[in-house]
């Protein structure tokens, strides 16, 4: 939870900026807060005035973009875009084939004619306006209403807005809920469709490090790629088109060619995804005694099993590659919530925490309603592990790609006899592209023998433990694998497509098994869902008011409260800064050049190619290097270690290339723009350290660390490997 | 190469202290060149007067003890010696039963009435005379014999030198070849034969972090114990007996319980084993391209074979644990090296003191038979590479531990029928009880299945080369594995140590199919031999000349060398340090009581006992803790940092567990007294940093750091978790 100083301590805070350090750093702030916080801003050596920041419509959050799933920023009065390598992954991929591989040979288009679309399906959103419609989302909801109407309702109603909101074909609108459904706004954002792709570093380059260095720090990677924005001659959004022209935004970022140093102050703008600051301490209880531990040891036999069919049969193993990446990146997530929660009491520190304000609670009578509200939310929350713990293994149970597909198959045969309004969230129009390519795609990743494999171990395990859900135990005692295999059409593409369009009756007639399983198991996994959703509708009920306690409790502790993380747009500050990660284990906050060729083995994921390893070795640093990456000695904040010792910064001498700060993110962050204290871009966040990874549930100030692309490194590129001038001429530099 | 500047240039050495930094810490130095070193070891902060650290019967050299494979040291009047738990493991093992387990429980004598044996096989050994032989050794020895003749003449003359030297009961002697066979000394050691086990703590602080943390850093290991010498009544080494006394030896270390902070000169003083620091680049290149990688893949094949059996059966796997441990160790050294190649490019740096000195002797035709030497040397080299090449695959053929015991039996049966003085080295009477222990403990760590399938692996590298020996083909060509096994005898450890006394001719008619292979392998394997030691002797005859030509040159520019290591006795000297591991990555001098907390996972090797967590948890820090371990800002050195960066200590206020140092170590410095200026034991020396495993090689000042035990750590579980009163009475501390 916030540990954030009100401006009206900050004066005691900076006099205390050695004994009280890094309490300025966590935030996810909503841009409209910015205001509140502008005396925190200025001692964080944030120049740019708090109500500039606040304003979507200037500079510089109106040169912020999301992607989606990423956030890139306008860099150029010509809709130059850049982001993360690892954004920008699809469309690059689009590009390559077997003529020229852009992801293993890098791109760069010399003039605006040579570049191509990233492919239809890209988008950059500009988000406009932020609309309060928490009444709206709430009408025709009564407090005598079931958990499952309740949910329907607001559902409904959601859908209403989206709908009125994207009646203009130019915009995507989300609403989304604030603080457990305190509040809803509806975001509206301008959609661009043409997206093209300008420059992209080779995968050897943008992903250096690969898995293996994934939420790891010291980090080498020019996770970076240049994009830009097309519209149709008459400035609207448009599908590609030949005729389309560069689009004009509203402002552009300024890059500070100088950087940053330790001890800077900078600014972090992007969609940060999911958070759980705020959820109560059974909720972290939960997930660190059951969720992450099951989930991890079950990551974990899925992956050896991966390992072991792959080591037999070569086609499994390239089919499953990517499955068992994802595995292996969220088990480390797991494990890294895990750890950090060992490492340092985070159940420890909440627990304290949710004890003052039941304590603050307690105090006043005239909270006992409040409390009770806790108490209820407490009662239905248990109930809701009870029902996570049950359907973890109905639903794992059922985790064969084909059964899966299947019962999606028979569910929207189900959905598509409603009208489209009433249809359940992703089986509605809007929805079919999505599904039609993910039928298409499956087999890609698909291979009969490792299926099974998988299967019968998710089997194995829901029938070791007692929740059992009766029809599904009659279709596993007569569930021939053997033959469910042998004579199914679900493996096929053209089969799994054209069953989208086939009535209930097509399915119940079927005789292919693994339809008949999911007509089988129809009832069941509808329960099941009516089940999670009257769950979800039932905390609707209370956790607003428990949030609102809470925040009136933060209010009376002078404490402004940022809302979780909810894939809107955020503004976070911190500071360029080192830290102790383990006991005699300093990381300092730069890297280097020269770190690269330390690390280069010639085999990927540490194989840097050869021009790059060339210029370094010739130390050919061009404009971007710097001497010394010092602490600014004037800086009010040196992190948990006394500044003397903060200073200590590595060799300089070189163009550094990756940097950690302070700022508070997470996933949805990728490819924000760094900003110094002018609003000047001077990096790229990219990701978190090891240790970070809990700040999902608690942002530790001391090791809380994101990982950035030093701008510097992105110049130094153009400048001295790829000779990108063109680029280095549309960029607007200052010093 | 050494890179030490001779005291006639230390005043500008000290001048450019810091633009030249870290000339001072390699050398592994015979105790009688300490003289040439007083300069140097002033600067370092060394207080004691190098005269004193060259006489081996003044404090602190007659402190030190050999352990045989590691050092140790007298730290009281009574006989009281310390050194590593891993270095005193079999004396632990020796005493541990079902009833009282010492290695999973720790063991303390609270007085000398309750100190066990450490086991017959213990051995404490005090040099007391260190002595030239090499014209002894070279007597007889002519120009015009051949490699075997030389190298046999040179053995024989040794053998009787040992002989001699051991006459009487009390001394164990060596004859050492020092500078490639240009000095042998005759090293005379007093032999303890009574050792008792005094103080271990649990295996979990002994080697806390096990394997995962061997060679690195940050380290938390309790790598001490505690031993004691008796004697008999008349004060000579006796076996055990109620009736001996504690030995009285002619000084101990006092202990310095205020320690050393970081920039603090330190000693080491024990016994190194092996080092390659004055080959030629061509055996760098060999180990490098050809030994190091062979080695390490076929140690990763057979480990992941030892894997995969294991999985399958569970006694293979507890069987073969210590094999693969042993495996892996080597492994990682391999890589290790093999890494540090990489990143520093050592081959180009020996390469280039190589040409120096080449043109050195080109220089002056004086030198021009020493250049023919490095010539012929060179020759006799790549012969010696081809013979590696070829034995490696031909002997790893007989890998299988029933083959080996069977040849290594039926030579036992040959050697015998010549009188003891004349057998080869390992087959004479004096090492027969190595031998019967060794075919007596051979089931223990063996398995019918594993050992085929290894030995299969072998076999099949063997026939996929070139190299091939026909009467090695034969046998394989007539080899039934199946029947091999099924039919043998020697997987029962009586008949193995039956055959130990049989004749050639019960081998000869013998129909045990490993015996069989046995006498038809022993003329290949004989000639094998021969071919050896014809090498080592023609190696013997050039080597000697090149390396007074080397001497020589390193004489004329004033540098002293120190002969490679060897198993003697030898000082180091050096500063306390931290490192730059790798780009961003910095590394503190010491580590804290906090960070065995951090660590602990309650799975072993991460398991603290809960004694010590929980002293740690409530800050009983006792005598030991230290405010900050900084830098003496009078130091003359701070390694390859700036001095103010390499005062970055990480946080203090804790008692200090490991520590890092400069000095210069290899193995057989396990349990090596590391002193301060004055001579006062600091700490003990267990294990050497990931990076600094190239040392073997290449001592490169910037990242080789020895690891530590801090003695305050041995003394905070003394006082605050065992209550060792009795010990740290006996101790002399100073402050």
């Amino acid at each position: 939870m916030p540990t954030k100083v009100s401006s009206s301590v900050s004066a005691l805070a900076l006099s205390l900026a050695v004994a009280l350090p890094a309490v300025a750093n966590e935030g996810q702030w909503l841009p409209m807060q910015m205001p509140q916080l502008s005396d925190e801003l200025q001692q964080a050596g944030i120049r740019l005035p708090a109500e500039q920041l606040a304003d979507l419509n200037q500079y510089p959050m109106n040169a912020v973009v999301g992607l989606g799933y990423c956030t890139a920023s306008f860099v150029s009065p010509k809709g130059l875009v850049v982001t993360n390598h690892h954004c920008a992954y699809r469309g690059i991929q689009f590009n390559s084939n077997e003529e020229h591989n852009y992801l293993d040979d890098g791109f760069l288009a010399t003039s605006l004619d040579k570049e191509p679309s990233a492919g239809p399906q890209e988008r950059l959103y500009v988000t406009d306006k932020i609309e309060d419609v928490t009444e709206q989302v709430y009408a025709g909801v009564t407090d005598d209403m079931d958990g499952y109407q309740r949910y329907h309702t607001i559902q409904g109603n959601r859908k209403a807005l989206l709908k009125q909101c994207e009646s203009n074909d130019n915009y995507r609108c989300h609403v989304r809920s604030f603080h457990g459904g305190k509040k809803y706004y509806l975001l509206r954002q301008l959609m661009i469709r043409d997206v093209r792709l300008v420059y992209a570093p080779p995968q050897s380059v943008g992903s250096y490090g690969g898995d293996i260095d994934n939420f790891e720090y010291p980090r080498h990677s020019g996770d970076f790629t240049f994009l830009r924005a097309y519209v149709a001659p008459d400035g609207s959004p448009a599908a590609y088109s030949e005729n389309n022209v560069p689009y004009q935004p509203k402002s552009f970022l300024k890059v500070n060619a100088s950087g940053v140093k330790q001890g800077d102050g900078v600014l972090v703008a992007g969609y940060p995804g999911r958070t759980s600051r705020h959820k109560l301490l059974s909720e972290l209880e939960f997930a660190s005694n059951w969720q992450y531990p099951i989930g991890a040891s079950r990551y974990q036999q899925r992956i050896d099993l991966i390992d072991q069919y792959g080591l037999e049969d070569g086609v499994i193993k390239i089919a499953y590659a990517g499955t068992k990446a994802s595995l292996a990146n969220r088990m480390k997530k797991m494990n890294g919530l895990l750890d950090g929660f060992r490492k340092t009491d985070i159940p420890a520190i909440k627990g304290g925490n949710e004890q003052a304000f039941k304590a603050w609670l307690n105090a006043d009578p005239a909270r006992a309603d409040a409390l009770a509200k806790v108490d209820q939310l407490e009662q239905k929350l248990a109930e809701q592990r009870e029902y996570k713990q049950r359907a973890f293994y109905f639903e794992n149970a059922q985790s064969s790609a084909l059964l899966n597909t299947a019962n999606r198959l028979y569910k929207l045969a189900n959905e598509r006899q409603k009208p489209d309004a009433e249809r359940e969230e992703g089986y509605q129009e809007r929805d079919m592209k999505m599904l039609e390519g993910r039928l298409n795609r499956l087999t890609r990743s698909f291979h009969t023998r490792m299926d099974r494999g998988l299967w019968q171990m998710d089997i194995d395990a829901y029938l070791a433990q007692s929740h059992r859900t009766p029809a599904l135990d009659t279709v596993l005692a007569s569930l021939d694998l053997d033959k469910a295999y042998a004579n199914t059409g679900l493996n096929d593409s053209g089969q799994r497509l054209k069953w989208m369009t086939q009535p209930v009756s097509a399915f119940q007639t079927s005789d292919d098994p693994f339809i008949r399983m999911a007509v089988a198991l129809y009832d069941a996994n509808e329960a099941n869902r009516k089940q999670r959703q009257t769950l979800a509708g039932d905390i609707t009920a209370v956790r607003p008011a428990m949030m609102s306690a809470l925040l009136a409790w933060y209010d009376s502790r002078n404490q402004p409260v940022y809302p979780d993380a909810n894939g809107t747009l955020r503004i976070g500050y911190g500071v360029v800064d080192g830290y102790q990660a383990a006991d005699a284990l300093y990381k300092q906050p730069f890297t280097r050049l020269e770190g690269i060729v330390e690390k280069h083995t010639g085999v990927e994921p540490f194989n840097a190619p050869q021009k790059i390893l060339d210029a370094i070795k010739a130390k050919r640093y061009g404009s971007y290097s710097v001497d010394s990456i010092k602490a600014n000695t004037q800086s009010w904040y040196c992190g948990i270690l006394p500044c003397a010792e903060a200073n200590n910064e590595g060799h300089f001498g070189s163009v550094p290339v990756n940097f950690l700060s302070s700022v508070d993110t997470t996933g949805g962050n990728s490819g924000s723009p760094i900003l110094n204290g002018d609003g000047d871009l001077v990096g790229l966040n990219f990701d978190s350290t090891y240790e970070s990874i809990t700040k999902d549930w608690y942002f530790n100030p001391s090791i809380t660390r994101a990982v950035h692309v030093d701008f510097r490194y992105v110049l130094w590129m153009m400048e001295n490997v790829d000779s990108a001038d063109n680029l280095l001429t549309e960029l607007t530099l200052v010093k």
